[in-house]
């Protein structure tokens, strides 16, 4: 439930020094999360994300590529559990796979996701994990792979939500457990706004 | 040199478990690199790219998304320094760049990789880890925006190299440290055939 959100202090932190903001409402984290990621952060957040789905049982973490790769690889890596990387486009060389469709509001078009049929199973225990959650498109996109599977998705990790885009009250009305590590209330006037407690 | 060659043995092993060759000479290790992490063989492998590079001086992993992102992670996590992804396209918000074009022959198309001159400088002690060695076109991309940004490529890092290709070779050649845990000599007729010490 978004009451009980507990920003990750270390991100809020470091989003406060080293975030930008960019007219239209983009928060721009490359130096330290989307075009390079440092590596000790990257750990701490990591660990939080297992404190936060301590209380679920899970056998595979999903992401998107390419921007959910470093936490998903590192939340798999603390877990031990295997990581399965959701591709955008589909491969030639992939045969029987699950898929949808995702719109990406960022980039204002749709595009396909899919998920091969041997990496995904019935009975699975799934947690995702990725960068940004705003529209929620992406994660709806996982809710349908993980439906086709008969999968059960456990839970929804992101860095950075953005709360004044209608993704997070969605899915938690849609009863998920999804954690956000600082969520943020507004990019107005080129402002950061960080939800509090 | 390719004389010091020494086949990381769980990779190989693994491979020749779990690798499906396709025809058109294409290696598919969906299950455990590309399309599935097995956390357990990455975090081995990005050990054994540490020891391989332990003479060198490092103090930043460069990798190309998407799917050199995994190893690229856990190396510059067991080393603690930062880890640039070298961008595929030019983002509408990043000014400042470094960027050059790779040719694929797998795609059968040219692309431009970018990255951030925030990211990359003068002096940079740059390791580059890849999944893939084939021909050696982002490997090639890769020297362009190191010597753009004046920073030193030490060495590079791959999980499987193409012998039959001729990325290797050349880079070899052009007196880079390459490192490939697992070479394989040839894809004909759908058999692995894996180069020996």
């Amino acid at each position: 439930m978004a009451d009980h959100y507990k920003p990750f202090e270390p991100l809020v932190k470091r989003i406060k020094e080293d975030g930008k903001c960019l007219n239209g409402g983009i928060l721009k984290v490359d130096s330290f999360i989307n075009h390079q990621i440092d590596p000790t952060l990257l750990q701490a957040m990591s660990i939080e994300f297992v404190r936060r789905f301590a209380t679920k049982e899970i056998n595979k973490i999903i992401t998107i590529e390419a921007s959910g790769i470093a936490p998903a690889i590192m939340v798999g890596f603390l877990l031990n559990v295997p990581v399965v990387f959701v591709k955008k486009k589909k491969p030639s060389t992939m045969a029987g796979m699950y898929s949808t469709e995702v719109f990406s509001f960022t980039k204002n078009r749709a595009y396909t996701v899919c998920c091969s049929k041997e990496f995904l199973n019935e009975g699975d225990k799934v947690l995702f994990i990725d960068d940004f959650l705003a529209n929620g498109n992406a994660a709806k996109g996982i809710i349908e792979l993980t439906k086709q599977a008969k999968a059960e998705l456990v839970g929804m990790g992101f860095i950075v939500e953005k709360s004044f885009q209608q993704g997070g009250s969605y899915l938690r009305n849609e009863g998920y457990q999804v954690e956000s590590l600082a969520i943020i209330d507004s990019l107005d006037n080129c402002q950061i706004k960080f939800k509090e407690n």
